[in-house]
């Protein structure tokens, strides 16, 4: 079987973790997984901040609801989208990347005014979404990567971003909080999730093929 | 090295394919790699739709800007995200899930009490940024997968999803698309992003572990 369908079939969101350290190695290839993710026009608008500060994770604990996870975690990986798209930032990234690939500085300038002209007309709102969802696919990656190196990972939505982002100073940088990863390994015999059947919508309602005969005439 | 790493670096947003076709059974494990994904609340609030037939692709292609994947590809993978969540669909989603655990029918109930409270405050806009977010994820593992078995893949944002939507009825369904994934091969002759370094935002930018010195005091 393909290695990642095994991981994804070995991994659950730990409810219960205990306390051992993950090597530092294994939680540099998880964060390099998720900083190879692709993203909307390469621009990858989104930071992943690690604490393992004990004073800090107490801080960050009642703001995710005193979950367990967050105190018995060796990492916590936290992901913090751009607030906002802006010209400057786009522009940054742009002329990173053509000075990597060795191009002309004005190579995408064509294309920086018309992925300009389509978010200048976007609701700030829209804004920090859609790099939010840069995010997400980047967070996707470090859960794969964490399971294919058996360290289990907690995917959190579940605590306050405001107050997170207020702790962090994430404002200041033009940042907003959006994921929390805490990596770590599974304390099975406390963990009621443990053993409990993966379940997923059935394959016969979750895809369909569709051709011309589908579609309205 | 680990096998996402290696998979990661080899995939690129293939904007020229050849088109040759994908085996289905390469095409059933991405799929399941998408449904094994982990979502919020494990409500998988979004469905895959497979095209192959070239008459509906013709009609998609204009709708993505006539970007060559679309006709060129083996199979368009489309992302279509629930356009809101309701009680309703979170009961379903709870109740298969009990059944199949053989649990109480209500065990699940002060959780989606809980749950609900939270999404009923929430704008119909930001219910489907939500579930768009967690098709995000599967759109990231039906990536790896694809990657992990030599096959190409673009991942595609730019396209018209009122369009889309509209051509395929999908409204009626209470879904809305968010992404596309032509997969297929790669024809590195004819494709200017072939051969062009993967540039990433540098890891000394991209991640910071922070501790207690650098919070408000």
């Amino acid at each position: 079987m393909m290695s990642l369908l095994e991981n994804l079939k070995w991994r659950y969101a730990t409810k219960k973790m205990n306390g051992q350290t993950v090597p530092q190695e294994k939680v540099d290839q998880i964060i390099e997984a998720a900083r190879l993710a692709p993203s909307s026009s390469g621009l990858q608008p989104f930071r992943i901040f690690t604490v393992t500060d004990k004073k800090l994770l107490e801080k960050i604990s009642p703001i995710a609801s005193n979950q367990s996870q967050i105190m018995d975690c060796s990492h916590l990986l936290i992901f913090a989208a751009w607030d906002k798209y802006t010209l400057p930032r786009i522009e940054e990234v742009f002329e990173y990347t053509l000075k990597e690939r060795n191009l002309p500085l004005n190579t995408m300038d064509a294309y920086k005014e018309t992925l300009w002209s389509l978010y200048a007309t976007k609701s700030e709102d829209w804004h920090h979404h859609h790099a939010a969802k840069q995010a997400y696919i980047s967070f996707a990656m470090a859960i794969a990567a964490a399971a294919e190196l058996n360290v289990d990972a907690t995917p959190m939505e579940g605590f306050n971003s405001v107050q997170l982002d207020e702790l962090l100073n994430l404002n200041e940088q033009g940042l907003k909080s959006v994921l929390l990863l805490p990596l770590g390994y599974r304390e099975p015999e406390n963990d009621w999730l443990h053993g409990m059947k993966k379940v997923r919508t059935p394959k016969e309602e979750f895809d369909k093929e569709l051709d011309s005969n589908d579609i309205k005439p």
